[in-house]
């Protein structure tokens, strides 16, 4: 049986539960000047892609792409970053950010540019809500 | 019958010429600050992963585990950071860089951090005999 699944304080602390996928938690990164989705395997003590079982990468390929697909339908001009980094929050985290040539911090990453402009309340209810009325889940 | 594959001429410029897989070139970015492989889809006019088709998106995740495992088998205390952004250049390109806790620009994303500094013509070819001795093709 497997052990209880434990989020990152740090990615709990910043981010917003949108739904349980099959591999993972699907989270909105708390930070209004981009789109940004993060993957979180739930599977406890792993920090890197590699760590999951080649079925389990398949998996999490799939469910990325679901969410790249939201992302590039639901936003006009958009450039995907896909990312797992890590040097901050080990635990295993795969970052889904839509860009664009007019946002804070294009063409720069995004990591570590600006500090985060959070959501209102209503606004976190309205993109979560839109979000989970349009994903297709994978 | 597909068409010759055109490689981006900043790619081109910046990194090394490794080997070719089965669906991507693979090259090593012109940085001795930190191993740096980049897997580049050879196809052209394609910005995202999602671009491509189902069979090929599972190939460049076959390629890019066997890259990371490489990397974790090669170097010490690594963590992996695994990317496609492509806000400067556009075409299709994952980047796996190893990073450590001593790396010069720790724990920051390498991008636009410092200038590289680029490999001897030496240590290059050093490098790239050890990788195709090593490497397991995917």
């Amino acid at each position: 049986m497997n052990s209880v699944f434990k989020l990152d304080q740090r990615l709990e602390n910043d981010s917003i539960f949108i739904a349980d996928l099959a591999l993972c938690q699907l989270r909105l990164n708390n930070d209004c000047r981009y789109p940004w989705f993060i993957l979180i395997p739930k599977i406890n003590d792993i920090t890197e892609i590699i760590d999951l079982t080649a079925p389990q990468q398949q998996q999490l390929w799939h469910e990325s792409a679901a969410v790249s697909e939201w992302l590039r339908n639901n936003y006009v001009n958009v450039k995907l970053n896909i990312a797992a980094l890590g040097n901050v929050v080990a635990q295993l985290h795969l970052h889904h950010i839509a860009r664009f040539v007019d946002d804070d911090a294009w063409p720069a990453p995004v990591w570590g540019k600006y500090p985060p402009i959070t959501y209102t309340d209503a606004e976190q209810v309205k993109l979560k809500q839109h979000f989970l009325a349009t994903f297709i889940f994978p």
